[in-house]
């Protein structure tokens, strides 16, 4: 058996611990170490006999690592993190400003071409596995339209934004996709939905002592961008059941393309691809881990600059070699 | 705007039709010539000024062709055809013998090395994107179990099966997934699933005058290996009835994955593709068409040999250039 692909972890937060777990599932590579800006000796990891070290060594230890992965956020970390680890290490990170993307492709990739690294960005699965849906269904079916529903799941940004309401101890909102809108986007249709009729959003929330549960909730229901242009719901329970019942950071969604063929178009064709996960930061790992074999077999070929998903073979994923995969897996 | 890319057809039934439909929905591409076996003068194309030729003329237009898409059947006409025609041509077809796949890749890679052309095999949806799901989602939830259902739709198989028995004027039979059994696998409890326990096959039969429907019915149900191990429901209906409910070609299926994440594998995630195809040989035609894009830039860009689906980066497939795909589709 060749010799495993040594992973590295910047960041060890929900996404970096995501990434030890997936690291251990996968037996073709092994954890070599975690980086982090907290003081390493804080720092408790699963993985038994892996140093811990302060992100700014990183630099110092990039021979003892085959491929790094950035997890880092994509507001302030990740723009400058990944054109300045490119220069000493290949990398994976989960950029997800979809609007960002170019100007965060265009980085990454001079400073990976300069230094001969594979840099991938954008992996996990919104970007990542949906883009790839998107593609792939927008290719077969070029008569059609695709449509991207997210959840039921938890939304870190807009439980945020309702913490941050006076009166709030702490909140939980999941994004839901409306099933009537799921069904007629099914029928081939290509109905025009606004915002409201895609998705709604469920909030839980715990009150301060002697907050006015009222104002809460109109400043919830009416707050711009994030609530104001859906139907939104709002529980107030205590601390308890928030801990209780709304621990887990679930996600999921649906990436269809209905699409028509024949010469007169007259036949309708439905693309489905969906995911309903319990973890929503350890599925993004998982994908990460998969796309760092692939990022350390291009680098292994000699290739080098800033990739997608949208540019790796997907048998470079697996760990099986190509005629194992066409033999079983085709 | 480039020149088109100049597609082929050999071979003109149900799949050459398609290819021919799906040629039309993509502007950067044209349909260069038709070839069949049989006269050229008694075929009737859909699209004006395109020649039909003989099948025996195609090495003579080889320079007139970029992709040649091979649609005959994989019993006994792309063994011979796709190594014979990889000599001459960048080829695509849809070999689906899955246990031969491994003879047929190494024959159809020997010829098309020696020839300096690019021969892509297996495309459509299964082999085709339900490999590609079955590889993407393995790699991403190495911890899991897939699995594969077909329909609801129509086995050209099992219908033809069904007209060699005695007294049987035509059929048709649907081979239909068990709801049950999806609902059993989306729990992520990795349930073992006999084959009568994934799908039932439902069998519309017009009887010759005077056959014995009851012999007819034993004879479809006990048949070994086409019905014996499914719950199959047989339906005694008028050639009318036939023609007017059952004449299209819809098929479909899905691939689910449940994996697990997390360190102690406590997490569960669920990955599901679907079709739902109102024109099997049309989607087929539409998946090989956007791979013969593929083909034709992996050619242009030097490349040679046997591909699979699996080999082939996404981006390949769409008219669209890399950057636009990053901004719009990542």
């Amino acid at each position: 058996m060749a010799e495993p692909i040594r992973i590295g972890i910047l960041g060890y937060g929900n996404l970096g611990r995501g990434v030890e777990c997936a690291v251990r599932q996968n037996p073709d590579m092994k954890l070599a170490a975690v980086f982090t800006r907290r003081a390493p000796e804080s720092l408790s990891i699963f993985t038994p006999d892996v140093p811990v070290y302060h992100a700014s060594e990183a630099p110092a230890h990039k021979d003892e690592i085959d491929v790094l992965i950035l997890c880092g956020g994509s507001a302030t970390d990740l723009p400058v993190q990944t054109p300045d680890m490119a220069q000493y290490f290949n990398v994976v990170d989960s950029f997800d400003t979809h609007a960002k993307i170019p100007q965060h492709f265009a980085a990454v990739d001079a400073a990976a071409k300069a230094a001969g690294t594979v840099a991938l960005i954008s992996c996990g699965w919104d970007p990542g596995m949906f883009s790839l849906n998107r593609v792939y269904a927008s290719a077969v079916l070029p008569a059609g339209q695709d449509y991207t529903f997210w959840g039921k799941g938890v939304s870190q940004g807009h439980s945020d934004a309702i913490r941050r309401i006076e009166g709030v101890a702490d909140a939980r909102q999941y994004t839901i996709p409306v099933d009537a809108a799921l069904e007629a986007v099914r029928t081939g249709d290509c109905p025009q939905l606004t915002t409201r009729q895609k998705h709604t959003r469920e909030c839980f929330v715990v009150l301060k002592d002697g907050a006015d549960a009222a104002r809460v909730e109109n400043e919830i229901k009416t707050m711009p961008n994030y609530f104001a242009d859906y139907d939104t719901t709002v529980h107030f329970i205590s601390m308890e059941e928030l801990k209780r019942d709304h621990s887990g950071i679930p996600h999921g969604g649906f990436v269809i393309r209905t699409g028509k063929t024949g010469w007169n178009n007259e036949h309708n064709n439905v693309i489905e691809y969906s995911l309903k996960l319990d973890s929503n930061p350890e599925f993004t790992s998982s994908v990460i881990v998969a796309y760092a074999r692939a990022v350390a077999r291009m680098a292994a070929a000699g290739q080098s600059g800033c990739k997608t998903v949208l540019d790796v073979p997907p048998a470079l994923l697996c760990a099986q070699d190509p005629a194992w995969l066409r033999e079983h897996m085709l």
